[in-house]
Protein backbone atom coordinates (compact mmCIF):
# COMPACT_ATOMS: atom_id res chain seq x y z
CA UNK A 1 0.00 0.00 0.00
CA UNK A 2 1.59 3.18 -1.47
CA UNK A 3 -1.45 5.30 0.30
CA UNK A 4 -1.37 6.87 3.89
CA UNK A 5 -5.26 5.95 4.11
CA UNK A 6 -6.73 2.90 2.99
CA UNK A 7 -9.91 0.92 4.63
CA UNK A 8 -9.78 -1.74 1.76
CA UNK A 9 -10.02 -5.50 3.46
CA UNK A 10 -8.60 -6.43 6.64
CA UNK A 11 -5.71 -4.16 8.01
CA UNK A 12 -3.08 -6.82 7.34
CA UNK A 13 -0.39 -4.56 7.94
CA UNK A 14 -0.77 -3.78 11.42
CA UNK A 15 -1.47 -7.39 12.40
CA UNK A 16 2.19 -7.94 10.97
CA UNK A 17 3.13 -5.00 13.11
CA UNK A 18 4.31 -6.80 16.62
CA UNK A 19 3.80 -9.97 15.29
CA UNK A 20 7.80 -10.92 16.30
CA UNK A 21 8.60 -12.81 12.44
CA UNK A 22 5.40 -15.25 13.06
CA UNK A 23 3.17 -14.75 10.55
CA UNK A 24 5.49 -13.17 7.59
CA UNK A 25 8.54 -11.90 6.18
CA UNK A 26 8.51 -8.55 6.06
CA UNK A 27 10.81 -7.85 3.03
CA UNK A 28 9.93 -3.86 2.08
CA UNK A 29 8.39 -1.32 4.13
CA UNK A 30 7.19 2.20 3.05
CA UNK A 31 7.30 4.64 6.11
CA UNK A 32 5.08 8.20 6.58
CA UNK A 33 7.96 10.36 8.06
CA UNK A 34 7.03 13.36 10.34
CA UNK A 35 8.42 16.52 9.87
CA UNK A 36 10.50 17.73 12.67
CA UNK A 37 9.24 20.07 14.97
CA UNK A 38 11.16 23.56 15.16
CA UNK A 39 12.14 23.53 19.07
CA UNK A 40 11.72 21.27 21.99
CA UNK A 41 12.09 22.31 25.93
CA UNK A 42 12.54 19.74 28.75
CA UNK A 43 11.49 20.36 32.19
CA UNK A 44 12.05 18.06 35.25
CA UNK A 45 9.49 17.69 38.24
CA UNK A 46 10.64 15.73 41.18
CA UNK A 47 7.23 14.67 43.85
CA UNK A 48 7.90 13.51 47.31
CA UNK A 49 5.63 10.40 46.25
CA UNK A 50 4.58 8.25 43.51
CA UNK A 51 1.15 9.06 43.81
CA UNK A 52 1.25 13.03 43.30
CA UNK A 53 3.43 11.98 40.41
CA UNK A 54 0.99 9.92 39.19
CA UNK A 55 -1.78 12.46 39.39
CA UNK A 56 0.27 15.00 37.68
CA UNK A 57 0.94 12.55 34.59
CA UNK A 58 -2.80 12.38 34.27
CA UNK A 59 -3.14 16.10 34.53
CA UNK A 60 -0.32 16.73 31.98
CA UNK A 61 -1.96 14.28 29.23
CA UNK A 62 -5.35 15.83 29.87
CA UNK A 63 -4.42 18.82 28.86
CA UNK A 64 -4.06 20.35 25.31
CA UNK A 65 0.24 20.75 25.66
CA UNK A 66 0.72 17.31 24.62
CA UNK A 67 4.54 16.41 25.85
CA UNK A 68 6.64 14.38 23.17
CA UNK A 69 8.76 12.80 25.95
CA UNK A 70 7.16 12.20 29.68
CA UNK A 71 9.93 9.73 31.62
CA UNK A 72 9.20 8.75 35.38
CA UNK A 73 11.84 7.60 37.51
CA UNK A 74 11.29 5.85 41.15
CA UNK A 75 13.15 6.41 44.28
CA UNK A 76 15.74 3.97 43.26
CA UNK A 77 16.23 5.44 39.71
CA UNK A 78 16.76 8.99 41.32
CA UNK A 79 19.04 7.61 43.91
CA UNK A 80 21.08 6.01 41.20
CA UNK A 81 20.89 9.04 39.64
CA UNK A 82 22.75 11.20 42.54
CA UNK A 83 25.03 8.55 42.63
CA UNK A 84 26.99 8.74 39.21
CA UNK A 85 25.83 12.39 38.21
CA UNK A 86 26.50 16.19 39.71
CA UNK A 87 22.71 16.58 39.37
CA UNK A 88 21.27 18.57 41.87
CA UNK A 89 18.16 16.98 42.96
CA UNK A 90 16.62 17.30 46.45
CA UNK A 91 16.38 14.59 49.39
CA UNK A 92 13.32 12.46 49.76
CA UNK A 93 12.47 12.57 46.38
CA UNK A 94 9.86 9.54 45.53
CA UNK A 95 9.57 10.14 42.30
CA UNK A 96 10.63 12.24 39.02
CA UNK A 97 9.18 13.11 35.70
CA UNK A 98 11.15 14.16 32.74
CA UNK A 99 8.72 16.35 30.31
CA UNK A 100 9.46 17.50 27.13
CA UNK A 101 7.47 19.56 24.51
CA UNK A 102 7.92 20.76 21.10
CA UNK A 103 6.36 23.04 18.46
CA UNK A 104 6.99 26.56 16.93
CA UNK A 105 9.47 28.39 18.89
CA UNK A 106 6.98 31.00 19.76
CA UNK A 107 4.79 28.47 21.23
CA UNK A 108 7.64 27.22 23.83
CA UNK A 109 7.15 29.32 26.36
CA UNK A 110 3.27 28.90 27.11
CA UNK A 111 3.95 25.26 26.22
CA UNK A 112 6.33 25.29 29.20
CA UNK A 113 3.84 27.20 31.49
CA UNK A 114 0.80 24.94 30.63
CA UNK A 115 3.34 21.98 31.76
CA UNK A 116 4.60 23.87 34.65
CA UNK A 117 0.79 24.18 35.48
CA UNK A 118 -0.36 21.07 35.66
CA UNK A 119 2.54 19.55 37.51
CA UNK A 120 2.01 21.68 40.05
CA UNK A 121 0.79 20.35 43.72
CA UNK A 122 1.62 20.32 47.30
CA UNK A 123 3.95 17.01 46.60
CA UNK A 124 6.44 19.25 43.78
CA UNK A 125 9.16 19.66 45.62
CA UNK A 126 11.33 20.69 42.60
CA UNK A 127 10.96 22.14 39.10
CA UNK A 128 13.67 22.55 36.50
CA UNK A 129 13.37 23.84 32.70
CA UNK A 130 16.52 23.50 30.65
CA UNK A 131 17.44 26.68 29.25
CA UNK A 132 20.15 25.23 26.57
CA UNK A 133 20.29 22.57 24.67
CA UNK A 134 23.20 21.61 26.09
CA UNK A 135 21.45 21.23 29.34
CA UNK A 136 18.69 19.52 27.90
CA UNK A 137 20.91 16.47 25.78
CA UNK A 138 22.93 16.49 29.36
CA UNK A 139 19.76 15.39 31.47
CA UNK A 140 18.43 13.29 28.36
CA UNK A 141 21.83 11.80 28.78
CA UNK A 142 21.28 11.12 32.49
CA UNK A 143 18.09 9.00 31.46
CA UNK A 144 19.52 7.05 28.92
CA UNK A 145 22.75 5.74 31.56
CA UNK A 146 19.55 4.42 33.88
CA UNK A 147 19.90 1.05 32.07
CA UNK A 148 23.58 0.30 31.53
CA UNK A 149 24.25 2.00 34.76
CA UNK A 150 21.88 -1.44 36.16
CA UNK A 151 25.07 -3.34 35.46
CA UNK A 152 27.04 -1.88 38.13
CA UNK A 153 24.32 -2.83 41.14
CA UNK A 154 23.69 -6.35 40.50
CA UNK A 155 25.14 -8.75 37.82
CA UNK A 156 22.39 -9.77 36.38
CA UNK A 157 18.70 -8.15 35.69
CA UNK A 158 15.33 -9.05 34.55
CA UNK A 159 14.30 -6.14 32.26
CA UNK A 160 10.79 -6.43 31.84
CA UNK A 161 8.55 -3.64 29.95
CA UNK A 162 5.33 -3.90 32.12
CA UNK A 163 2.19 -1.75 31.38
CA UNK A 164 -0.80 -0.51 33.82
CA UNK A 165 -2.91 2.67 33.27
CA UNK A 166 -1.40 5.93 34.40
CA UNK A 167 -4.26 5.87 37.45
CA UNK A 168 -3.16 2.32 38.43
CA UNK A 169 1.24 3.55 38.56
CA UNK A 170 1.25 4.16 42.28
CA UNK A 171 -0.08 0.79 43.31
CA UNK A 172 1.96 -0.37 40.71
CA UNK A 173 5.64 0.92 42.59
CA UNK A 174 4.26 -0.11 45.83
CA UNK A 175 3.47 -3.34 44.79
CA UNK A 176 6.89 -3.60 43.23
CA UNK A 177 8.44 -2.02 46.39
CA UNK A 178 6.26 -5.07 48.51
CA UNK A 179 7.81 -7.67 46.27
CA UNK A 180 11.62 -6.30 46.26
CA UNK A 181 11.21 -6.62 50.06
CA UNK A 182 9.65 -10.22 50.10
CA UNK A 183 12.07 -11.39 48.09
CA UNK A 184 15.46 -9.59 48.50
CA UNK A 185 15.79 -8.61 45.08
CA UNK A 186 16.39 -4.75 43.96
CA UNK A 187 14.22 -3.53 42.14
CA UNK A 188 14.53 -0.31 40.02
CA UNK A 189 11.92 1.07 37.97
CA UNK A 190 11.84 3.71 34.99
CA UNK A 191 9.99 4.46 31.77
CA UNK A 192 7.47 6.15 29.74
CA UNK A 193 4.79 7.62 32.14
CA UNK A 194 2.16 9.20 29.68
CA UNK A 195 1.64 5.15 28.89
CA UNK A 196 2.01 3.74 31.87
CA UNK A 197 5.08 1.98 30.29
CA UNK A 198 7.32 1.19 32.71
CA UNK A 199 10.66 -0.68 32.58
CA UNK A 200 11.13 -3.04 35.59
CA UNK A 201 14.48 -3.88 36.29
CA UNK A 202 15.13 -6.85 39.10
CA UNK A 203 18.82 -6.54 39.50
CA UNK A 204 19.82 -9.88 41.43
CA UNK A 205 22.94 -11.98 41.48
CA UNK A 206 23.33 -15.23 39.99
CA UNK A 207 25.78 -16.42 42.24
CA UNK A 208 23.83 -15.88 45.36
CA UNK A 209 21.94 -18.92 45.71
CA UNK A 210 18.78 -17.40 47.42
CA UNK A 211 18.33 -14.78 44.74
CA UNK A 212 18.84 -17.00 42.02
CA UNK A 213 16.25 -18.93 43.53
CA UNK A 214 13.96 -15.88 44.40
CA UNK A 215 14.39 -13.69 40.87
CA UNK A 216 12.11 -15.95 38.69
CA UNK A 217 9.18 -16.36 41.12
CA UNK A 218 9.42 -12.72 41.98
CA UNK A 219 8.95 -11.87 38.38
CA UNK A 220 6.02 -14.41 37.84
CA UNK A 221 4.55 -12.02 41.03
CA UNK A 222 5.33 -8.57 39.08
CA UNK A 223 3.15 -10.04 36.18
CA UNK A 224 0.38 -11.10 38.67
CA UNK A 225 0.47 -7.68 40.30
CA UNK A 226 0.45 -6.07 36.64
CA UNK A 227 -2.41 -8.08 35.26
CA UNK A 228 -4.59 -7.32 38.80
CA UNK A 229 -3.90 -3.36 37.96
CA UNK A 230 -5.76 -3.85 34.38
CA UNK A 231 -2.17 -3.81 32.92
CA UNK A 232 -0.26 -6.22 30.59
CA UNK A 233 2.81 -7.62 30.37
CA UNK A 234 4.45 -5.47 27.45
CA UNK A 235 4.03 -2.26 25.83
CA UNK A 236 7.20 -2.25 23.57
CA UNK A 237 9.85 -4.96 24.08
CA UNK A 238 7.12 -8.17 22.91
CA UNK A 239 7.00 -11.59 23.97
CA UNK A 240 8.90 -13.75 21.94
CA UNK A 241 10.83 -16.73 24.04
CA UNK A 242 11.36 -15.17 27.30
CA UNK A 243 7.52 -14.53 28.51
CA UNK A 244 5.54 -17.05 26.15
CA UNK A 245 5.00 -18.81 29.18
CA UNK A 246 3.29 -16.13 31.14
CA UNK A 247 1.40 -14.87 27.40
CA UNK A 248 -1.82 -16.95 29.43
CA UNK A 249 -2.20 -14.76 32.11
CA UNK A 250 -3.03 -11.94 29.53
CA UNK A 251 -4.96 -13.18 27.17
CA UNK A 252 -7.95 -15.35 27.56
CA UNK A 253 -7.71 -19.48 25.98
CA UNK A 254 -10.71 -18.62 23.50
CA UNK A 255 -8.42 -15.62 22.18
CA UNK A 256 -4.98 -17.02 22.78
CA UNK A 257 -6.41 -19.92 20.37
CA UNK A 258 -8.00 -17.74 17.31
CA UNK A 259 -4.31 -16.09 17.34
CA UNK A 260 -3.00 -19.50 16.83
CA UNK A 261 -5.30 -19.95 13.94
CA UNK A 262 -4.65 -17.16 12.44
CA UNK A 263 -1.20 -17.97 12.59
CA UNK A 264 -1.84 -21.35 11.14
CA UNK A 265 -3.68 -19.19 7.97
CA UNK A 266 -0.39 -17.36 7.51
CA UNK A 267 2.32 -20.27 7.84
CA UNK A 268 0.72 -23.28 7.85
CA UNK A 269 3.68 -25.28 7.91
CA UNK A 270 5.06 -23.44 11.05
CA UNK A 271 8.20 -22.70 10.03
CA UNK A 272 8.54 -18.82 10.95
CA UNK A 273 9.56 -18.09 13.96
CA UNK A 274 7.78 -21.32 15.55
CA UNK A 275 9.10 -20.88 19.04
CA UNK A 276 7.71 -17.04 19.59
CA UNK A 277 5.09 -15.36 21.25
CA UNK A 278 3.05 -18.97 22.15
CA UNK A 279 3.78 -21.65 24.60
CA UNK A 280 4.51 -24.55 22.84
CA UNK A 281 0.65 -26.70 22.82
CA UNK A 282 -0.02 -29.04 25.30
CA UNK B 1 -7.51 -3.79 27.06
CA UNK B 2 -7.11 -0.90 28.93
CA UNK B 3 -4.27 0.31 28.67
CA UNK B 4 -2.82 2.95 25.16
CA UNK B 5 -0.03 0.49 24.58
CA UNK B 6 0.17 -3.02 24.44
CA UNK B 7 2.24 -5.65 22.13
CA UNK B 8 1.09 -9.03 24.27
CA UNK B 9 0.08 -11.14 21.13
CA UNK B 10 -1.53 -10.11 17.94
CA UNK B 11 -2.96 -6.66 17.54
CA UNK B 12 -6.89 -8.51 16.70
CA UNK B 13 -8.04 -4.78 17.54
CA UNK B 14 -6.66 -2.91 14.62
CA UNK B 15 -7.56 -6.03 12.67
CA UNK B 16 -11.37 -5.73 14.36
CA UNK B 17 -11.26 -1.86 13.13
CA UNK B 18 -12.90 -1.21 9.65
CA UNK B 19 -13.72 -5.00 9.17
CA UNK B 20 -17.46 -3.86 8.32
CA UNK B 21 -18.73 -6.65 10.98
CA UNK B 22 -17.37 -9.39 9.35
CA UNK B 23 -15.29 -11.05 11.90
CA UNK B 24 -17.01 -10.07 15.46
CA UNK B 25 -19.76 -8.10 16.91
CA UNK B 26 -17.99 -5.44 19.24
CA UNK B 27 -19.97 -4.76 22.54
CA UNK B 28 -17.63 -2.49 24.32
CA UNK B 29 -15.19 0.03 23.44
CA UNK B 30 -12.83 2.02 25.45
CA UNK B 31 -11.73 4.72 23.75
CA UNK B 32 -8.74 7.45 24.26
CA UNK B 33 -9.16 11.11 24.21
CA UNK B 34 -7.40 13.91 22.90
CA UNK B 35 -7.52 17.23 24.54
CA UNK B 36 -8.91 19.95 22.42
CA UNK B 37 -6.59 22.14 20.91
CA UNK B 38 -6.59 25.83 22.04
CA UNK B 39 -7.04 27.79 19.15
CA UNK B 40 -7.28 27.43 14.96
CA UNK B 41 -7.03 29.50 12.17
CA UNK B 42 -8.69 28.45 8.54
CA UNK B 43 -6.75 29.56 5.82
CA UNK B 44 -7.91 29.33 2.04
CA UNK B 45 -5.39 28.84 -1.05
CA UNK B 46 -6.68 28.93 -4.56
CA UNK B 47 -4.45 27.82 -7.33
CA UNK B 48 -4.77 28.02 -11.11
CA UNK B 49 -4.03 24.41 -11.70
CA UNK B 50 -4.42 21.38 -9.93
CA UNK B 51 -1.03 20.35 -10.36
CA UNK B 52 0.15 23.74 -8.45
CA UNK B 53 -2.32 22.39 -5.89
CA UNK B 54 -0.72 19.26 -5.73
CA UNK B 55 2.47 20.69 -4.88
CA UNK B 56 1.65 22.67 -2.50
CA UNK B 57 -0.01 20.26 -0.37
CA UNK B 58 3.42 18.18 -0.70
CA UNK B 59 5.75 21.04 0.68
CA UNK B 60 2.84 21.68 3.19
CA UNK B 61 2.84 18.58 4.62
CA UNK B 62 6.92 18.07 3.92
CA UNK B 63 7.24 20.97 6.76
CA UNK B 64 6.35 20.84 10.58
CA UNK B 65 3.34 22.96 11.15
CA UNK B 66 1.53 20.34 10.43
CA UNK B 67 -2.38 21.20 9.37
CA UNK B 68 -5.14 19.38 11.39
CA UNK B 69 -7.48 19.78 8.47
CA UNK B 70 -6.32 19.91 4.52
CA UNK B 71 -9.24 20.46 2.01
CA UNK B 72 -8.99 19.81 -1.75
CA UNK B 73 -11.47 21.04 -4.06
CA UNK B 74 -11.45 20.54 -8.59
CA UNK B 75 -12.85 23.50 -10.48
CA UNK B 76 -15.88 21.64 -10.88
CA UNK B 77 -16.50 21.95 -6.71
CA UNK B 78 -15.43 25.71 -6.73
CA UNK B 79 -18.21 26.40 -9.26
CA UNK B 80 -20.65 24.88 -7.07
CA UNK B 81 -19.84 27.03 -4.14
CA UNK B 82 -19.53 30.17 -6.41
CA UNK B 83 -23.23 29.10 -6.94
CA UNK B 84 -24.59 28.81 -3.91
CA UNK B 85 -22.54 31.17 -1.53
CA UNK B 86 -21.29 34.73 -1.79
CA UNK B 87 -17.82 33.49 -1.37
CA UNK B 88 -15.80 35.69 -3.01
CA UNK B 89 -13.01 33.23 -5.28
CA UNK B 90 -11.37 34.26 -8.50
CA UNK B 91 -11.97 33.35 -12.06
CA UNK B 92 -10.32 30.92 -13.35
CA UNK B 93 -9.42 28.83 -9.94
CA UNK B 94 -7.99 25.49 -10.97
CA UNK B 95 -8.43 23.70 -6.84
CA UNK B 96 -9.05 25.35 -4.07
CA UNK B 97 -7.21 24.34 -0.49
CA UNK B 98 -8.99 24.93 2.75
CA UNK B 99 -5.95 24.44 5.57
CA UNK B 100 -6.38 24.58 9.00
CA UNK B 101 -3.71 24.96 11.70
CA UNK B 102 -4.23 24.40 15.66
CA UNK B 103 -1.68 25.02 18.86
CA UNK B 104 -1.39 26.83 21.51
CA UNK B 105 -2.72 31.18 21.08
CA UNK B 106 0.66 32.16 20.96
CA UNK B 107 1.93 29.67 17.90
CA UNK B 108 -0.75 30.60 15.45
CA UNK B 109 0.57 33.67 13.73
CA UNK B 110 4.17 31.54 13.46
CA UNK B 111 2.04 28.65 12.29
CA UNK B 112 -0.22 30.78 9.47
CA UNK B 113 3.09 32.23 7.88
CA UNK B 114 5.00 28.64 7.73
CA UNK B 115 1.73 27.34 5.59
CA UNK B 116 1.36 31.15 3.78
CA UNK B 117 4.95 30.06 2.68
CA UNK B 118 4.52 26.46 1.75
CA UNK B 119 1.42 26.89 0.32
CA UNK B 120 2.77 30.26 -2.24
CA UNK B 121 3.98 29.32 -5.87
CA UNK B 122 3.18 31.05 -9.43
CA UNK B 123 0.40 29.34 -9.48
CA UNK B 124 -1.33 30.87 -6.21
CA UNK B 125 -3.86 33.54 -7.30
CA UNK B 126 -5.66 33.86 -3.93
CA UNK B 127 -4.31 33.46 -0.32
CA UNK B 128 -7.00 34.39 2.57
CA UNK B 129 -6.93 34.17 6.37
CA UNK B 130 -10.14 33.46 8.49
CA UNK B 131 -9.70 36.47 10.84
CA UNK B 132 -12.80 35.59 13.43
CA UNK B 133 -14.34 32.44 14.56
CA UNK B 134 -17.38 33.55 12.78
CA UNK B 135 -15.90 33.55 8.94
CA UNK B 136 -14.01 30.39 9.82
CA UNK B 137 -17.51 28.91 10.76
CA UNK B 138 -19.19 30.27 7.40
CA UNK B 139 -16.11 29.39 5.16
CA UNK B 140 -16.64 25.47 7.19
CA UNK B 141 -20.44 25.56 6.33
CA UNK B 142 -19.47 25.91 2.37
CA UNK B 143 -17.27 23.04 2.38
CA UNK B 144 -20.02 21.21 4.55
CA UNK B 145 -22.82 21.52 2.55
CA UNK B 146 -20.60 20.61 -0.98
CA UNK B 147 -21.99 16.94 -0.52
CA UNK B 148 -25.72 17.99 0.25
CA UNK B 149 -25.65 20.36 -2.93
CA UNK B 150 -24.77 17.85 -5.59
CA UNK B 151 -28.20 16.58 -5.29
CA UNK B 152 -29.25 20.14 -6.53
CA UNK B 153 -27.13 19.11 -10.04
CA UNK B 154 -28.18 15.94 -10.49
CA UNK B 155 -30.87 13.01 -8.96
CA UNK B 156 -28.46 10.50 -8.72
CA UNK B 157 -24.91 10.08 -7.51
CA UNK B 158 -22.05 7.80 -7.15
CA UNK B 159 -20.15 8.92 -4.24
CA UNK B 160 -16.51 6.92 -3.79
CA UNK B 161 -13.82 7.69 -1.60
CA UNK B 162 -11.04 7.00 -3.27
CA UNK B 163 -7.06 7.54 -2.33
CA UNK B 164 -4.05 7.76 -4.35
CA UNK B 165 -0.64 9.14 -3.52
CA UNK B 166 -0.45 12.91 -3.06
CA UNK B 167 2.26 12.96 -5.98
CA UNK B 168 -0.34 11.33 -8.55
CA UNK B 169 -3.36 14.09 -7.33
CA UNK B 170 -2.87 15.75 -10.75
CA UNK B 171 -3.00 12.80 -12.76
CA UNK B 172 -6.19 11.72 -10.75
CA UNK B 173 -8.34 15.00 -11.56
CA UNK B 174 -6.99 14.90 -14.94
CA UNK B 175 -8.08 11.46 -15.46
CA UNK B 176 -11.42 11.96 -13.90
CA UNK B 177 -11.88 15.35 -16.61
CA UNK B 178 -11.01 13.02 -19.01
CA UNK B 179 -13.57 10.13 -17.91
CA UNK B 180 -16.48 12.81 -17.29
CA UNK B 181 -16.13 14.11 -20.55
CA UNK B 182 -15.90 10.55 -22.33
CA UNK B 183 -19.30 8.98 -20.24
CA UNK B 184 -20.95 12.54 -20.35
CA UNK B 185 -21.34 12.11 -16.66
CA UNK B 186 -20.68 15.42 -14.49
CA UNK B 187 -18.12 14.97 -11.91
CA UNK B 188 -17.17 16.82 -8.88
CA UNK B 189 -13.96 16.04 -6.91
CA UNK B 190 -13.44 17.16 -3.09
CA UNK B 191 -11.52 15.79 -0.18
CA UNK B 192 -8.62 15.02 2.27
CA UNK B 193 -5.73 16.46 0.45
CA UNK B 194 -3.25 15.81 2.79
CA UNK B 195 -3.91 11.97 2.35
CA UNK B 196 -4.66 11.83 -1.45
CA UNK B 197 -8.12 11.16 0.02
CA UNK B 198 -10.70 12.24 -2.82
CA UNK B 199 -14.41 11.94 -2.71
CA UNK B 200 -15.33 11.44 -6.48
CA UNK B 201 -18.87 12.29 -7.65
CA UNK B 202 -20.56 10.97 -10.63
CA UNK B 203 -23.83 13.10 -10.26
CA UNK B 204 -26.40 11.51 -13.10
CA UNK B 205 -29.91 11.09 -13.71
CA UNK B 206 -30.97 7.80 -13.67
CA UNK B 207 -34.15 8.34 -15.95
CA UNK B 208 -32.16 9.31 -18.57
CA UNK B 209 -31.50 6.08 -20.61
CA UNK B 210 -27.84 7.26 -21.88
CA UNK B 211 -26.48 7.95 -18.70
CA UNK B 212 -27.95 5.38 -16.67
CA UNK B 213 -26.29 3.06 -18.89
CA UNK B 214 -23.05 5.22 -18.82
CA UNK B 215 -22.83 5.89 -15.02
CA UNK B 216 -21.22 2.59 -14.02
CA UNK B 217 -19.03 1.44 -16.39
CA UNK B 218 -17.28 5.26 -15.76
CA UNK B 219 -17.24 3.89 -11.77
CA UNK B 220 -15.59 0.88 -13.62
CA UNK B 221 -12.79 3.31 -14.71
CA UNK B 222 -12.56 5.79 -11.95
CA UNK B 223 -11.39 2.35 -9.99
CA UNK B 224 -9.01 1.44 -12.61
CA UNK B 225 -7.54 4.99 -13.21
CA UNK B 226 -7.17 4.93 -9.50
CA UNK B 227 -5.82 1.43 -9.18
CA UNK B 228 -2.76 2.59 -12.01
CA UNK B 229 -1.98 5.74 -9.66
CA UNK B 230 -0.74 3.58 -6.96
CA UNK B 231 -3.72 4.16 -5.20
CA UNK B 232 -6.84 2.30 -3.61
CA UNK B 233 -10.47 2.13 -3.88
CA UNK B 234 -11.57 3.16 -0.04
CA UNK B 235 -9.74 5.99 2.08
CA UNK B 236 -12.53 5.84 4.96
CA UNK B 237 -16.11 4.40 3.32
CA UNK B 238 -15.14 0.92 3.40
CA UNK B 239 -16.47 -1.73 0.84
CA UNK B 240 -19.38 -3.01 2.02
CA UNK B 241 -21.55 -4.40 -0.84
CA UNK B 242 -21.05 -1.95 -2.98
CA UNK B 243 -17.60 -2.23 -4.22
CA UNK B 244 -17.17 -5.97 -3.06
CA UNK B 245 -16.92 -6.78 -6.69
CA UNK B 246 -14.34 -4.46 -7.33
CA UNK B 247 -11.96 -5.39 -4.40
CA UNK B 248 -10.32 -7.45 -6.45
CA UNK B 249 -8.50 -4.50 -8.46
CA UNK B 250 -6.78 -3.75 -5.44
CA UNK B 251 -6.27 -6.57 -3.62
CA UNK B 252 -4.29 -9.89 -5.40
CA UNK B 253 -5.75 -13.44 -5.17
CA UNK B 254 -3.54 -14.89 -2.56
CA UNK B 255 -3.91 -11.49 -0.34
CA UNK B 256 -7.57 -11.81 -0.64
CA UNK B 257 -7.90 -15.75 0.30
CA UNK B 258 -5.91 -15.14 3.44
CA UNK B 259 -8.64 -12.40 4.44
CA UNK B 260 -11.33 -15.10 3.89
CA UNK B 261 -9.65 -17.60 5.89
CA UNK B 262 -8.50 -15.09 8.43
CA UNK B 263 -12.85 -14.48 8.49
CA UNK B 264 -13.28 -18.05 9.14
CA UNK B 265 -11.15 -18.11 12.18
CA UNK B 266 -13.58 -15.51 13.78
CA UNK B 267 -16.92 -16.62 12.19
CA UNK B 268 -16.75 -20.63 10.96
CA UNK B 269 -20.57 -20.96 10.45
CA UNK B 270 -20.18 -17.29 8.51
CA UNK B 271 -22.72 -15.45 10.44
CA UNK B 272 -21.37 -12.17 10.69
CA UNK B 273 -22.50 -9.77 7.89
CA UNK B 274 -21.76 -12.53 5.36
CA UNK B 275 -22.19 -10.31 1.94
CA UNK B 276 -19.85 -7.45 2.93
CA UNK B 277 -16.35 -6.98 1.78
CA UNK B 278 -15.86 -10.23 0.02
CA UNK B 279 -17.85 -11.06 -3.85
CA UNK B 280 -19.46 -14.48 -3.18
CA UNK B 281 -16.98 -17.11 -3.78
CA UNK B 282 -16.90 -18.78 -7.23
Amino acid sequence: MYTTKGVVGYDLTRLLIGSEGTLAVITEATLKLTPLPEARRLMQAVYTNVGQAAAAISRIMAQPATPCALEFMDAAAIEMIRSYSQADLPHGAGALLMIEVDGPKSALDDLATAIHTAATDSGLIHFHEARTKEESDALWATRKALSPALRTIAPNKLNEDVVVPVSRLPELIAGLEGLSREFGIPIVNFGHAGNGNIHVNLLYDSQDPQQEANARPCLRQVFDLVIRLGGTLSGEHGIGREKRDYIALAIDPPTLDLMRRIKAQFDPKGILNPDKIFPPAT
